[in-house]
């Protein structure tokens, strides 16, 4: 497969080289808002290790993965008072992947509603900012 | 959340009370054909813990489903020559959710090919038969 490229945007925040709403981080992975998000409170969990998606992913970049996602659905779900989760993790351009650095994408929703299309607007600074500090206090609160 | 219910489909297919075309099994996950594919070659990945969805979970089995998506990822994407791999994983009914024991669903992708609506339709027993056959045939020589 291809090989990993370390230009693309979520090697740049970790190298501090673009701005991010982090939410969460730990040794392994960090969870930043989606800044053109399918549902209010959409975050991306992303391993610190470089892997371009699932395919070449090492098992302890997957595991730690794992438990990050489980973290922060649960947290979208409190923050936003929803009634379920979806989970969607897309590999190569076919696969639905746009950047190529493994991250899960992780949307809180609600009964009847639908995911927003991905329409490539990027949401309003100020409300990723008081969608990140919900997530936040979620967090703290589990 | 909800209580587990062991009365769902996987538990039945785990307790061998209804067929499945089992792909992939170690001592903690099962991979089995989805019966109404998105995608030639979709299949779930299932932990045998007992658990809802990725919100009540224990850390071990989140932990061996990812490794085995991973695997079956790698597995479909050989198997039909795809380009690319869709994982989605539905926590509740408003997340997407159908079946109530936790499970990925991992579907290969080709460029230009959309996923199939879930229009509930049940695959011919023979496709999911040899589909499930050249899953294990890459399984094998992964």
């Amino acid at each position: 497969m291809t090989a990993y490229d370390d230009t693309n945007v979520f090697a740049k925040i970790m190298r501090g080289e673009l701005p991010s709403h982090t939410v969460y981080e730990d040794a392994e992975t960090l969870a930043i808002m989606d800044i053109m998000p399918r549902a209010d409170g959409h975050v991306l969990v992303i391993p610190k290790t470089a892997c371009r998606n699932l395919l070449d992913a090492p098992p302890d970049a997957l595991k730690a993965v794992a438990l990050t996602t489980q973290k922060l659905a649960r947290a979208v779900k409190a923050a936003f008072d929803a009634d379920g989760v979806t989970v969607q993790q897309f590999n190569e351009a076919a696969g639905g992947q746009v950047v190529f650095h493994l991250h899960v994408h992780v949307m809180p929703r609600h009964d009847g509603v639908a995911l927003r299309p991905h329409t490539g607007t990027m949401e309003k600074m100020h409300v990723l900012m008081a969608n990140a500090d919900k997530i936040r206090d979620a967090l703290d609160a589990l």
